[in-house]
């Protein structure tokens, strides 16, 4: 039996081949050809198994959900104004923006082809499409606004990445036709595993080993972007009457001093802070997978995927 | 009984009412409230109740055709850099490029919630919106492109107008029941009226009264744009060796001589030629009403909104 990951490769290869060459379905089998996690199709498929469906069941919502979350980057691309994605040109700079607009809108009708096929996946995954909507919406909100609390970061990020997470394996559990409290305990799986996967990503940002993530270190810093670590940094800074940080954030992007800036993130107790915040999400996260009453055995694949993001140093 | 229109009105103040106010969602309130003829909900009505439903069955659909006629229109307006969409900003200039692609994503979202709860009204509702996609980029990609046909035009305005009225009319008479034949006849009728609509929106744009249509009487033919009369009258002037339109185009588009081209259009025969493909496309549109075999009186109120459209002047 071929595993998850094949299936889904083969699937997107499948679609891809079958699409139209020209101006609109060129970007979307571009974007989809670029090598990727496939992390959110993967988990459609691992929960209609979780509950006893069989993975080839859900492999159209498992596409469907992996053509959502391209849509949302071909999109957000345009938005911040993004020259790459996946280390390759992002669609509107290798086409234009009326085709990354174009081809984005038409990749969600692609999506929602295959996601309406049962009223009750249709209605999960609008749900949950909205929900992306609005955080990005919060993000770019955030750029404007003097302050962002840690409570409206952890509502941008659960919005923005958490609940396309829930949503996938709420959508894989409710083809297999679970009861409706083992779809909440798996969507409430998803969107703490997703919290501790974007507060992780931020501490990789950070204080990762950049020939392992592949970004320059202390990007988002550089950037002056609101994470949980300037948030709370920048709070300490001023219940504790400490200037670096803010001295660096008030000098222009180029000539911040990123090693001064992480020195003070550790000195303030923010680094731990943050992997306590992670540990929290994930320690919710398996309690919500162990409530679920289904045999051990099926958990594996979910235990094994989870603790694979859990670990990870890139 | 509330007429169709009323229905319409009331549900759409209704669904703006309940919307919140902020970011996301501002623009498509402000985008609906616009004074609009809301051709596309009135046919979901009517052919709903022409195969014997009840006009409030496809009331939320009715809507769910509006919110995605006008994310098209919040996208089609980003694309075109237009300042003015019913008289008042656009919404990319009201607010900002970025909000207008999200807010439009996020519309397209909210008339799925609507649609999807069907699956065979999700179907061709998609269909549908992936037509009205590929007749944006067909239209964009003439713009670029030296040679276009007057097939290559009918498609380009088939696609980009005519498949949503269409869309609408068959999305209705599926929520009445409709046997697959009389939805194949309905959806003609609506194909053959869009191709009339959007055909004389051309000829009134060069001929029409501007007092009336409230536009710039030859908009198009200073923009250059690739209409039925253009493409018509270029390949005459070039059978004929007539200099006229060509010497009009080559000029700059502010020093273009309308007057002398809506004169050579006359003498050319395009005007005739164009008004006689509006006949045809009426004439096949009411052929394909005749053919479906129900009660005359129950066609009443799709055949007097297809000749008020037909008589149109503005």
């Amino acid at each position: 039996m071929p595993d998850h990951r094949s299936l889904i490769d083969q699937r997107i290869a499948a679609w891809a081949k079958a699409l139209p060459s020209d101006g609109l379905y060129a970007p979307m089998a571009y974007l989809m050809g670029l090598p990727a996690k496939r992390i959110r199709p993967l988990l459609v498929l691992m929960a209609c198994e979780l509950f006893g469906g069989k993975p080839e069941d859900a492999l159209d919502e498992a596409l469907g959900i992996e053509l959502f979350h391209n849509f949302t980057l071909m999109h957000d691309d345009i938005m911040d104004a993004a020259p790459l994605r996946r280390g390759q040109p992002t669609v509107h700079a290798k086409w234009n923006v009326n085709t990354a607009i174009l081809s984005g809108d038409a990749m969600l009708v692609k999506a929602y082809q295959l996601m309406a096929r049962r009223p009750a996946v249709a209605a999960i995954f609008s749900e949950h499409a909205l929900g992306v909507c609005e955080g990005q919406q919060l993000d770019m909100d955030f750029e404007q606004r003097e302050h962002v609390s840690v409570a409206d970061y952890r509502e941008m990020i659960r919005l923005k990445t958490a609940v396309l997470v829930s949503g996938a394996l709420r959508i894989g559990a409710t083809i297999a036709g679970a009861a409706t409290d083992d779809v909440r305990l798996i969507g409430a799986f998803g969107e703490h595993l997703g919290l501790a996967f974007q507060l992780r990503d931020d501490l990789l940002d950070a204080f990762g080993d950049p020939t392992k993530t592949g970004k320059q270190q202390g990007g988002d810093l550089l950037a002056g972007k609101k994470t949980f670590l300037l948030i709370r940094g920048l709070e300490l800074s001023a219940e504790q009457g400490r200037d670096a940080l803010p001295a660096e954030l008030a000098k222009p992007s180029a000539r911040r001093d990123v090693p001064r800036m992480l020195a003070e993130l550790e000195t303030l107790g923010v680094r731990h802070e943050a992997e306590r915040a992670v540990q929290r999400e994930e320690q919710q996260a398996a309690a919500s997978l162990d409530a679920i009453a289904v045999d051990e055995a099926r958990k594996a694949s979910l235990r094994t995927l989870s603790a694979q993001l859990m670990g990870r140093s890139y």
